[in-house]
């Protein structure tokens, strides 16, 4: 299982950190974090889905390196993703004895990664974190860049850290067991990528989508590698999100008011994101921003990614609600990234009575 | 009420800030905090103690520079120092609707400090933070520097962040209020900082102890200075403890076993670092690193100052087990803080059966 490793930089001054992404990377983890100086001493923090699949091959290239590995096991799933689960897992922590040297290795999706980044944040003020994202959405998008948190019952991810890891493992074969909801899924953020800021990459992904939902794995491996790239560059441009990173939230305003107001049980979040994309995307158009063609190959990419693309019918107000609840929120309207054209997006605030107009007309009750 | 406001900077690139140290400053925190650009919606975060005294204050100073005050009261005491609290303060935070531009206003002794500190470096993935200590303690010590945190039943300061404040506002008129046990508590941190690094301060304490007791403002406010100066100096070489800021723990390892086994009740934190400084000048004059005067100096000062100075009689054993859980501790010994003279510390390990025996000779058991 020789794989061709790549890897890209993610150059943050002292909080720097490789991106290693391969077709079989898993079975060289211990090797690869034994290369950056990781303390011996180690906790997997994986979940009960994830667990039985891969765990036994990162414990085993792990202890063939040395390394002692602990291993803590949370309930998969993101009405888990609560401060009282990191609480448990704190006490976890705490019974291996981890010490401010020791690390903490996320293996599994978006939730693992967001509670392991967190805890790894702020137990004993921060240890060492290593991200193994295992979903193509973890992969290409939230195990790189530091975000890191938990939901509250009032909204997701309102209690957080900018923590960036000590490097991210991405291994394309682990995505062979991902539902093929969740690959398509994880595409709603792979065609982000191209609309905010590679029209080649949509372009690619225009051409190839049954390539990559058919696990090509040199079509999949390339475009998280492209993913990974920009995020990067947005990442080294902007690390806590007070510029141009915003412009990673195209499809997020609406796809997490989606989320919330279904209760986060309807839509996967790639699926919620596709919506919330689409509908920007006619916002856009409505103001003038962009064209009716780029809207057309929005939705088009989306459709032959199987992705939904239709916002729930629930009143436009309830809508308005959800957003101004949002923590992208700042005063009486809403920022809004919105396609200038395949390639390029920007910030726009629009106000509550302007997205209850927008939504009227796109909402298939009205 | 006129002050005679000094700065002290504090430099750490994009998260540097200024401590103003003056009397009467709570007066003006309206227009500092305007001066720094706050964004004019605030929540004071305070506790049952000192809100009765100051929040008044606070709240038309920066009413009169156009501030919109929330207001979360905490319970005061180191046992709400819980990830409980802060679970109900996020929920508070967000009955405020506070968005990513607002800010936290600690207004408190450390466990304030160090739980609004927390609660702002997580809320929407952080908040900006302006410390307003009111204890000496905090003035000194706990609100410069970034450490922010909560215990977990097994441990102090378990979990937190890093978080650097926007400001420091420290006005020694609101240690007026402050009961005599804690100012001499405080004075704990202030004679460590003489210890550590500046033999000026040392022999200026040994000299005027009981002016600053009588609170002499001049003397006070002087002191003050003095320590934040120091304590920016270190924080600046090094911001996240993985050098030269482990110094400012001399007194700290012994402390916190001091504090643990007696369930933080005996002793307030800066009582039980002046038996843990006491001690550690001990262990050190045993070890031959430093002189039995320097040991004598020690002694004498924190004696005037009224400071308790023996260890209190559990077995040795008990000493090392919660010394092993702390969480400065890497492997299996203990990094010590130990006088070379005075003004000048330097870090050592101390295996689990040294330290057994150098505390079995100094019990009062023994």
């Amino acid at each position: 299982m020789q794989s061709d490793r790549r890897i890209e930089h993610v150059g943050l001054g002292s909080r720097s950190y490789d991106i290693y992404i391969g077709s079989g990377l898993l079975h060289q983890a211990g090797s690869i974090l034994g290369g950056i100086g990781l303390h011996k001493k180690t906790a997997i923090v994986t979940d009960t889905t994830v667990g039985p699949y891969y765990l036994d091959t990162l414990k085993a290239s792990l202890q063939a390196c040395g390394f002692t590995t602990h291993v803590a096991v949370l309930p998969d799933g993101e009405q888990y993703k609560t401060l009282a689960t990191i609480e448990g897992l704190y006490e976890q922590l705490l019974d291996f004895s981890l010490d401010r040297a020791c690390s903490l290795i996320a293996l599994g999706g978006g939730v693992i990664g967001d509670m392991a980044g967190f805890a790894a944040a702020t137990f004993l003020r921060g240890i060492r974190l290593v991200q193994i994202p295992t979903t193509l959405l973890a992969q290409v998008d939230s195990s790189v860049g530091g975000k890191t948190g938990v939901n509250l019952p009032r909204g997701k991810n309102m209690v957080g850290a900018f923590y960036q890891p000590s490097a991210v493992i991405i291994d394309p074969f682990v995505l062979l067991t991902l539902p093929d909801r969740e690959l398509r899924a994880g595409l709603a953020e792979v065609i982000k990528y191209g609309v905010i800021r590679d029209p080649g990459l949509f372009a690619f992904l225009e051409n190839g989508i049954s390539d990559i939902v058919g696990h090509d794995a040199e079509a999949v491996a390339s475009v998280i590698m492209q993913c990974c790239r920009i995020k990067a560059d947005i990442i080294v441009q902007d690390e806590t999100e007070t510029g141009v990173r915003a412009h990673l939230n195209y499809g997020h305003t609406i796809g997490h008011a989606v989320e919330t107001l279904t209760g986060y049980t309807s839509f996967l979040h790639g699926e919620a994101v596709a919506i919330g994309m689409l509908t920007a995307a006619r916002v856009s158009r409505r103001l003038g921003f962009c064209s009716e063609n780029d809207v057309g190959r929005v939705e088009s990419l989306l459709r032959a990614a199987g992705l939904p693309l239709i916002l729930p019918p629930f009143p436009a107000d309830d809508y308005v609600n959800a957003m101004m609840k949002d923590k992208k929120k700042t005063g009486s309207s809403v920022n809004f990234v919105l396609p200038r054209r395949i390639g390029e997006v920007f910030l726009h605030p629009i106000s509550a009575d302007h997205i209850r107009e927008f939504l009227s007309a796109f909402l298939p009750s009205a």
